[in-house]
């Protein structure tokens, strides 16, 4: 015979169901549990609500829900340094062991040299040699096992974490939000489009088809078996910055967004693309005013220009002339990252 | 009170429920009705069983069942011309009316006369010009809306009918076998990206963000009000043919395929790539052999080559070296349209 349960035992089985109805509940009622209540996630909400209810005028079909996002800065921390930058300074010292001549050339000499000073003042053009030296060049497949080695090992000096735990829960909540009402997540980064795509789908949920970004050539080719491989080349396709995300919006996906993330001048003409088309529509800039858990950087904020993301005060006002959301990371967001 | 039902109702009832149980069975059991039972058939079946058997070692996880198919000849009808040129010559009278110093320009002046024999005859060079003058500088929505316009009016002169008629039912049924087994489809096409973008959705429902093409360059800028839009350049980005497929597949989509579908030597490339990874790989040529039904044509069959899908012996040799599968349209195919 079954022993009869106990009332305690009817207790645990119903305090146990309990609290799984309102976890979902919860859950279902807020989507959004990282962001205050504020303009921006309310924005968040309205959107999407109107835009997946038949009977809204504004309704998207599932096919035409696409939502872009821009990476460094919008979904993961850029500052003090873009972390493929950082990628490109790890790799000097393979490049240079592959072609021994560049141990005195500039940029090459001073990365080498180890004078972590003289390295952050590395202009742009300079920056840019290195980068071109260390993406190019090599067997596509080759390049992943890189990028996949590194982006596993490599921390952040701040928060002594690999670069992958810094991504923004908020926006790890919108990307999530979205997928659950048939929205399509894209990255649109105006990093290197092989770089991202090696960790998209681990750690944002979007897959390397689901990832635009600055992207060159590759060629075609076979070994010395006759086994066909790709080589990454430094001839430049889409450089997806600025006017190039549009443009790459369109090469890649072909269709104009519903909604674009963005935290720069780089994502302005992504969001007024985004805008211009008919019905609903959601823009929104994510702006960096928090020097105590994360940055402040950039002049909307008469702070100094960085090497990341600039978001200058012509973008601001642009965003209120257009309807654009801004958001706070200060006053939006109630936790940052995953591991508070 | 309610009518008992008679016993010819329950009857009714009963073969209602057993002929919608049977259809479910048959459909259950043939996704590939228009398929004769043959190699071509039992090779597509078994790769789709060992690919998503989660207890076999061809096991491939759902997010990387990527499908590539050519379009012309592989998806639809190509002979004598492929649709995309026929729209070019079409849009000829329009491209000189904006431009009238093209009338007396060769090839425009041979297309504006209406000799067809003529126009037959114009070499690929030349229809390249007319392909360029025709298929850019437009807005990209400008052009979008043209395509959809004559794609739903024009029609192939054999069959008197519009050509997203003249997709192969065959091949439809393999696009919908796989998609209801989890891979994403998509077409690689050496035609025109944006073209095909047009209608892949509403003929093969495959949306255009699966559609990679040869590919030019846009550019973003805006009208006088302000409002931004996309002018389609003459600058290519992408000859989506021969090496270009894996190339364009590496940009486009950033994974190699499983399986991959074509019917001319610009598929070799492709389909070398897909077989060249690891694990079950399904590569397949469609052979144009049946002369009746639709046409015969090609050096591997000892038939003059023609302006459309190039299928040479050493495609042929090729095939049978590499263990890639050859579909004759004659012997494997029931039927090939679904209006027959």
């Amino acid at each position: 015979m079954k022993p009869i349960p106990s009332y305690s035992t009817f207790a645990r089985i119903f305090t146990l169901g309990a609290l799984l109805v309102l976890g979902v509940q919860a859950h279902a009622g807020d989507p959004l549990p990282s962001w205050n209540d504020g303009p921006a996630k309310q924005a968040i909400v309205a959107f999407v609500k109107v835009t997946t209810d038949k009977a809204s005028p504004q309704f998207v079909p599932k096919a035409e829900r696409i939502a872009t996002f821009d990476q460094d800065g919008t979904l993961w921390v850029e500052h003090p340094i873009y972390s493929q930058v950082m990628y490109c300074l790890d790799r000097v010292p393979a490049v240079v062991k592959a072609k021994p001549e560049l141990a005195n050339v500039e940029p090459f000499k001073t990365v080498m040299s180890g004078n972590r000073e003289a390295i952050a003042k590395l202009p742009e053009g300079e920056l840019m040699k290195i980068v071109a030296a260390t993406l190019t060049g090599m067997p596509v497949e080759t390049f992943n096992a890189e990028v996949k080695k590194w982006i596993a090992e490599a921390k952040d000096p701040r928060w002594k974490k690999p670069y992958t735990q810094l991504t923004y829960q908020p926006m790890q909540e919108v990307l999530k939000y979205l997928r659950a009402n048939g929205y399509k997540t894209y990255i649109v980064t105006g990093g290197g489009q092989d770089f991202v795509r090696v960790y998209s789908e681990a750690i944002y949920g979007i897959p390397p088809e689901q990832v635009v970004g600055t992207a060159g050539g590759t060629t075609y080719g076979y070994d010395k078996n006759g086994k066909p491989f790709l080589t990454k080349e430094p001839k430049l396709l889409l450089n997806d910055n600025n006017a190039g995300k549009p443009e790459g919006i369109h090469l890649i996906i072909g269709r104009r967004p519903v909604a674009a993330f963005g935290n720069s001048t780089g994502d302005q003409q992504m969001l007024e693309y985004t805008k211009a088309g008919d019905g609903a529509r959601l823009a929104m800039l994510v702006l960096h005013d928090d020097a105590k858990r994360e940055y402040a950087y950039g002049p909307a904020q008469g702070l100094p220009d960085s090497r990341v993301g600039t978001f200058t005060q012509a973008l601001y006002d642009e965003a209120q002339k257009q309807g654009w959301t801004v958001i706070s990371i200060k006053n939006d967001w109630k936790r940052i990252f995953a591991f508070e």
